[in-house]
């Protein structure tokens, strides 16, 4: 038998004409979202001046499994996708496994990861709208990358609220995005009523996913001609990110396999809802069984310690209400906690699935431990994983050790969904050593349990 | 006819599995390297204490048109080659322009650069023969980390010596080469007899990459079981880089077509000897005649204004005599200058090639003009390119705008050896406004050329 190549590249024609709509698959929808002012069930107008139109369409569609992706989104996509499947083969030899290992990996593009997919969709249907201004939250920064990336390409103006820690830590970040001719600034700022609001409450507060999100919202809502984009969370995020999935399930039939084991890091689920999609099709559809796991960091443990209810997707609570697992709005990770992942919520379909047991796991894992696994990962696979991507390396090491001790020769395939090279900071503190962990207290989560809306 | 993908990738059996020696098909071979010592041609036992036996034979040998590449070195290949050939659809489009242009992009590897291409080679010799330490140097840190993965790889230690302008500049750069287990120094430093001379001379010194050789030569000869290894300069690394223009030529062939013009930037001559090496060969050979463009930095400018001559190759003056287009091995580019392309000298095929007139032009050209093909560049191609490379997408557009000009459709092939994300300090004092241009005058030129060894 021929042995299957390192690298698995598609040829560009077949690059997914049509995104996978995971809904349409399912047995039963998510909640729908709440309009927060009145507690009723959210109407697509009710997005109108948030979203651009064609995004509401998405974002409520759960009848049309495949929904046809706009020619000039593919003519972007052919500048970096199809994305290869890679075959881990130093990393088995590294662990001695019987395993096969694979990974899809979104990080060969300069954004550094898989927000390209969605960023430059979202950027598209704005600017057919007649959008002109566009405004995002970043954390880690490559969500912001992406959008200042297709906002250039489409020629749309585009400013960013970068959480504060980012900010600093990462001026690279920065200064990228500004050669892709965005306006960055840190959150919370006095630029919004919501950044003004949490600097009176929390001066020297570090920022948070959350806060950037009101004052982005909000820079949106009262700006002409603006509309508001987010880069995960939301359905239309995980449509649009299910070419990860797509592309990788072709793949895997060209070599005549199929997983048996899928992992994906999750902070708000773009990148995992984006990799399961079709595989969880075959799942509901009883064709295949493959064993999800939701990678998420302990600092930040929404499926595995949040509750499953309705929340604000926000920190400034302007936005709707999500059914979601979620640890309140309020929660910030500990300022320790690297890269991104700190979300306090899970995009519905996520939670939704992970509810009713088809998504079959989430695991917290230690950020130490993460790094260990990225710097095995690095040196034999010389691929630097960014932080994110760093705990699905660890789970997908876990359970190819677990097949060592077994002596089973699972095929394990997990997503690589970007590159670590504006994370060096948090590489640096695992090398000198002051790199710590942090697990919040049954009692830190209480108190931004007890302050979830009551619905 | 079938439009040309953006991406053109050939399958993984179609790694070159042989360098091509373009000396095997040069009319006249450069002039030996001289002993410093005593001005003899040297001989190769002069350089066993520095270099490893199989790599001297290999810079020695002006006959084998092609030589092996081992399998170990493949089987690293793999993970990262065969490298794209880019159709640059997007930038054509901005500029208008009829010409077809077309990259090499080498940068998708962790190293972010074509520098890993020779590392690995140089490891894997020095390891079969049982060496256990390398030392190197660096400037933008591409060639240490490149190193550094490949000492990884094959369990080497390894210490680079890092220009101290670099270092300080780009530490993260630093926290790379130390995820892949090397030892960091900036340069000059007390750790050698070297270091200490240039410290006491010249004790605010932002280093040099001759500085920087000196060192990690001085160590290498120092230490049991050492050797030295080197990114640029030296016909070997001009052999393994060849891998590059035998892809490109191979990609070419596969959508049936030829470059007119073929680009690459200058420091070493390490890219650009490896990117042309095939294509020289047709037209040594009569088959073609395309129209090879060195790029160089206005602010060292070895071919366009260096003297031809015999010099140092590194500024400690302990290596052997080259015959190479030198500024004089005590040159030091402005500390305003980014990246690399800071060597005094050219490697002596470049030189040789460019003396005869086959290499028919070298252009020197001023920073700010790259950084706006640079920003340009990104923005429609959506790659960040390094400030090295950016000198050749710099001339790419000058030679497609001619093309417009003169309604000519050529085919213009040129080098993108890496990614700029270690490069954000320039790339914002371009944004901020506060990149200056430098050129030296003929009077600090002459300074250089009056020091001169008299051979």
């Amino acid at each position: 038998m021929k042995k299957v190549p390192y690298r698995i590249y598609l040829p560009e024609d077949r690059i997914p004409r049509q995104w996978h709509n995971i809904r349409a698959n399912m047995k039963e929808q998510h909640e729908p979202f709440l309009n927060p002012a009145t507690g009723e069930v959210l109407k697509k107008e009710d997005l109108y001046p948030v979203f651009c139109e064609e995004l509401v369409e998405q974002e409520f569609d759960t009848t049309h499994e495949y929904i046809d992706i706009p020619d000039e989104i593919v003519e972007f996509y052919k500048m970096y996708r199809p994305s290869p499947l890679v075959r881990a083969y130093n990393l088995e030899k590294a662990l001695n496994t019987p395993a096969k290992i694979y990974y899809k990996f979104e990080g060969n593009n300069t954004s550094g990861s898989h927000k390209l997919n969605s960023a430059v969709a979202q950027v598209y249907y704005a600017k057919k709208q007649g959008i002109t201004k566009l405004t995002t939250e970043t954390g880690a920064g490559q969500w912001g990358t992406a959008l200042a990336m297709a906002a250039k390409y489409f020629n749309m103006d585009l400013t960013v609220y970068m959480v504060k820690s980012s900010y600093y830590q990462k001026p690279y970040r920065k200064a990228v995005m500004e050669t892709f001719g965005a306006t960055i600034i840190p959150s919370p700022s006095d630029t919004t009523e919501a950044g003004r609001a949490i600097l009176k409450q929390f001066p020297d507060t570090n920022g948070s996913l959350g806060c950037a999100i009101s004052e982005a919202v909000e820079t949106a809502f009262k700006t002409e001609n603006c509309r508001y984009v987010l880069g995960s969370v939301l359905d239309q995020v995980i449509l649009h990110q299910s070419v990860i999935g797509l592309e990788a399930k072709a793949a895997f039939e060209m070599i005549d396999e199929y997983p048996d084991i899928i992992i994906g890091c999750a902070g708000g689920g773009s990148n995992l809802g984006g990799l399961i999609s079709p595989f969880m099709k075959d799942k509901l559809e009883g064709k295949h069984n493959p064993y999800f796991i939701a990678v998420e960091p302990a600092s930040c443990p929404s499926l595995t310690r949040g509750k499953y209810a309705y929340d604000f997707c926000d920190t400034g609570k302007m936005t709707p209400l999500a059914k979601m697992y979620t640890l309140g709005c309020d929660f910030q990770p500990s300022p320790n906690h690297a890269g991104g992942l700190r979300y306090h919520g899970m995009a519905p379909i996520i939670s939704k699935l992970y509810h009713d047991g088809y998504l079959d796991e989430a695991r917290a894992v230690e950020q130490t431990k993460v790094f260990e696994s990225a710097v095995l990962f690095s040196q034999v696979e010389t691929i630097l994983p960014a932080p994110e991507s760093a705990h699905a390396v660890h789970v997908a090491i876990q359970e190819a050790i677990k097949c060592r001790e077994s002596g089973e020769s699972k095929t394990i395939l997990f997503g690589l969904t970007g590159t670590g090279y504006f994370d060096m900071t948090a590489y640096a503190s695992f090398h000198d050593g002051t790199m710590t962990d942090y697990i919040p207290t049954d009692e830190d989560l209480e108190r931004g349990f007890a302050k979830l809306p009551k619905v």
